[in-house]
């Protein structure tokens, strides 16, 4: 490709609503352009790449036996209505009504979709197991898109669901698409961390996230330097280590005017957040709760979710709180039992340690609470419901836990029969018997690979890409300007491309200076100059882009020179390779 | 591919709400599968043959040195009030509202939205001409999807728009585009006919369809069987050809009771449609218009719009009739001119010749009416409102049209500056002066093609794929069962494969009479069966599924075997590729 008739709207200066690093090189580079609020054009040079990460993608997923369909974007609320998702997903869908007034919405997932699809088509267990694929737009009406595309409000997704007899089968696959997704986010130059994860709304048994370690993450991962453990912190349990001697103290009130926080207290008191008891008093889908942590811990809401099955937690209101007779800023064990409270100890809040907790009155605490004096162990849920803090003990070794930011590329779940109940996907099983099918889905957002990569690959200069994804593999870039000397470059250019090179060669009227700049910026992995050490004595400078390594080469012939090029291209290419095993 | 571990749900029976051959084969042959109103799903066969439809006019288009984008399905409302379509396009647009009551659509088609695009990126002549494309969902809420993909609400369109500084060069790039557009089709398989259009909403100066003809096409074609001429019939110009003895007859008032249309009053009276006027009064914008006919002819509504440059047309109400002091159904030369009603006269209506028409009187006609003395000629327009009939004059070569139904699989359109202006998109031309740029717009259906392509190629066994999208270009049918036949078939196939033949090895538990009503029925180019004569004495019989020749040949090696097949689908390349010169 000529650059001349190609479409290269680089710039200098960093577009101002821009964060990021991704985000302000693909803006840079000419990759995309913002249309309007979390959603992006792609430019040619753009869109070479999103289609390069399609490809990889669909080789990898065909090469594990998974199916590839495209279903319709528009999907009916009646089937949101039969999974029950169609009031569940809120208002991240986008919803509209056709002329005939019936409702749909734009998928932002296929599971309904695909289940009844799929269900007609499988009828005996010789029908399973089946792993179905797109790869297609989908659209999440976000509250706030940021990031550029890596959290945008329309994107690219590949998304597979698996349908299966049982759960061994379901795990089988699973597994494969586990090794697939490594195999895939490897051939992408994404080093990633597969990490124990919630399954949110999605319902199911067991999941993992494809994380990617980056200051920008908007995830939290816990990980093991001893073990190799890693989990989303939203799943990571706490590790309980008894105190052997537990602190005593004798029960006394004390006047804490004003301090409401475990902060406010603990500097009050001059004593540390740990000998305080929190509580934490929530409505879960309407539902009181009271939840009491040590000081020193905050909530893990998604556990305590998890734990009630419910959607929505809010804090108790003033009056509600009153209402169940308890006194805001100041509540502690000893108020008066209500039978519209639930009450919740987390595990590691010791049973019999005196704590400082709220005294019930305002402006009030009290020292040498005991629980045990409080509660009675068996009327009383203990559960972990706490965030992990680094240092924790690793669930697994019970080496410290450390704490890093990332960026979620991937996601695989056991569903489990949540989907086949609601759509009633049975199949006869090797005696005849109706059975209820069980389900994985599989997950991977095509742009935010793209803009990963960057976060993962990208210096002062610019994007340095994997050969794997590159828009070109080679940029050439010349200054000749009288016809003789172009017509020599036009042979190696030619040459490169018969041999199969992808090459963009840069033969616009501009100086050297700004095309080595646009080259750097985009980050073609390999930029061959051709200057006057060409034309003269054939010589051609090799820039490694990653390494910005140059060396000068001299070649006899044009096949030599190919050679040449062809066999760094091919180092290129097995040190990512290289990767995979 | 191994049809074992791949899905291949085809049907005996003709699906119940499919009419035509494309909708009922793609159902039937297991290629899509409805999921509501004019929404369907691709499977994975399916699938296949659109990609590689997708591909052909990627390639294409490139070859013609269009840069591909993908721009963000929802377009905000505010660049379609820019340009004034987002009232023009009606319940045809899917209109939603986001979280934060933004309105938005889904793309209908994308004029506006690479306007916005590519306008920062034009800035000089020296950037122009540029042709940008995608391939990508479109959606359109048909008051009646039908067909099956054929005319669907969701559908992946390659929509090109071309911007110029001249006129000149639109038209170069227009012909490159038709020329373009005649080799993509060749390549499907399918015979078009280019025809002169009319724009509709799209504004602009000229436009072609490509069509293919066909009976259940929805646009009517006429066409030139002796020049060549082709065009839609809603463009199509009507020859007057006069007579040169026109009708005379006294002026007389005659009763026609109940005698309301044209072929009502000819019965009563006894005369031919040709001898009367028809008078059709319509409110177009909320403005009256009058237009005399002669009475066999039909109004071209198209006409009529464009001259009047309107949009809604519709029959005046019996109040509105009224109100201007017309009779309805008796409405003639001789009423009370009114300053609110607009006459217009079709050319084909003879000035000099005697009509009978309505008298203006209820129940009554008038024989012996004049144009010519109730209008002055330079009082009335007289225009080509009427729409062409088989038997006209060609606009060409005056030789007798015909009529054929045609569908629509491209259309490429001179856009002029209608969008440059709304969007002021103007560039520096060579005497740094700001011109206005001029657009081109291109579209191609991609679903259609593929119906379009089964509509062509179809028979009473199913569909006969050109090899150019076949899902896979060769179906191995083999029956053995025992392991030492199954791996010689193995071999094969192996070999097929790695030559880099398409091969689908229908290696299904199922009987030969089913496998091969199978491939018969989806339609791959060639099919191999591998029975007795084969594991006995190297016997291959291989059918041209087109015409159904079946022919058995003898190979020593595999290779033998391989290159033979080779040849086989050389061959079918070879012929078409025929029809491109």
């Amino acid at each position: 490709m000529k650059a001349s008739s190609y479409l290269i709207p680089t710039t200098k200066d960093d577009p101002q609503d821009a964060v990021v690093a991704s985000h302000k090189l693909m803006l840079r580079a000419g990759l995309v352009r913002k249309s309007s609020s979390g959603l992006y054009s792609y430019l040619p040079l753009g869109l070479r790449i999103l289609k390069k990460i399609e490809g990889i993608v669909r080789e990898e997923m065909d090469a594990a036996s998974a199916l590839e369909f495209q279903l319709p974007i528009l999907t009916p609320s009646e089937i949101w209505k039969e999974s029950g998702r169609w009031d569940k997903m809120g208002k991240e869908m986008f919803r509209l009504r056709d002329r005939h007034d019936s409702e749909s919405c734009l998928g932002p997932t296929h599971e309904e979709s695909f289940c009844v699809l799929v269900k007609p088509m499988v009828r005996s267990y010789k029908d399973l197991p089946i792993n179905v694929y797109q790869i297609h737009t989908k659209f999440r009406d976000e509250i706030r898109p940021r990031f550029g595309v890596i959290r945008s409000r329309e994107f690219t997704m590949k998304d597979a669901y698996s349908f299966h007899l049982d759960d061994d089968s379901l795990d089988r696959t699973y597994q494969k698409m586990r090794t697939t997704y490594r195999r895939i986010f490897a051939r992408l130059g994404l080093t990633t961390i597969p990490v124990q994860a919630d399954s949110g709304n999605m319902g199911g048994s067991a999941s993992e996230e494809f994380m990617v370690v980056s200051p920008i993450g908007e995830e939290t991962l816990t990980l093991c330097d001893s073990c190799g453990y890693s989990g989303n912190i939203e799943k990571t349990p706490v590790v309980v280590v008894k105190n052997p001697n537990p602190k005593k103290e004798e029960e006394a009130v004390v006047e804490t005017p004003g301090q409401k926080s475990i902060t406010d207290v603990a500097n009050f008191l001059s004593i540390r957040p740990e000998n305080c008891l929190k509580a934490v008093a929530l409505s879960c889908d309407g539902k009181y709760v009271l939840v009491f942590l040590r000081g020193e811990r905050e909530l893990n809401e998604n556990k305590l979710k998890n734990h009630l099955n419910t959607n929505e937690l809010r804090p108790m209101s003033q009056t509600e709180l009153t209402q169940v007779g308890l006194v805001a800023g100041f509540i502690g064990p000893g108020f008066v039992p209500s039978k519209d409270l639930l009450v919740l100890v987390d595990s590691l809040a010791d049973w019999n340690e005196a704590y400082v907790s709220g005294a019930n009155e305002f402006d009030k605490h009290k020292k040498g609470v005991v629980l045990s004096k409080y509660f009675k162990s068996d009327e009383v849920q203990v559960l972990d419901l706490s965030q992990s803090l680094p240092g924790d003990p690793c669930p697994n070794c019970n080496s410290p836990l450390k704490a890093e930011k990332g960026i979620e590329v991937g996601h695989i779940f056991k569903l489990g029969q949540k989907y086949s109940k609601a759509f009633d996907i049975t199949v006869l099983n090797d005696k005849g018997k109706a059975t209820t099918t069980t389900m994985g889905c599989y997950g991977i957002g095509i742009n935010r690979c793209m803009a990963t990569v960057i976060e993962q690959c990208n210096d002062d200069k610019g994007i340095y890409w994997p050969i794997s994804i590159a828009p070109f593999e080679v940029c050439l870039v010349s200054i000749a300007k009288n016809p003789e000397d172009i017509s020599k470059i036009e042979k190696i250019y030619s040459a490169l491309k018969a041999s199969g090179v992808e090459v963009l060669w840069d033969d616009r009227d501009l100086g050297p200076g700004f095309k080595f700049k646009d080259s750097e910026l985009i980050g073609f992995p390999v930029r061959l100059t051709i200057g006057k050490g060409f034309l003269e004595k054939n010589e051609i400078t090799i820039l490694n882009r990653k390494t910005m390594e140059e060396t000068t080469h001299n070649f006899t012939t044009e096949e030599n020179f190919v050679t040449e090029v062809k066999a760094l291209l091919e180092n290129l290419r097995k040190e990512l390779a290289a990767k995979l095993t």
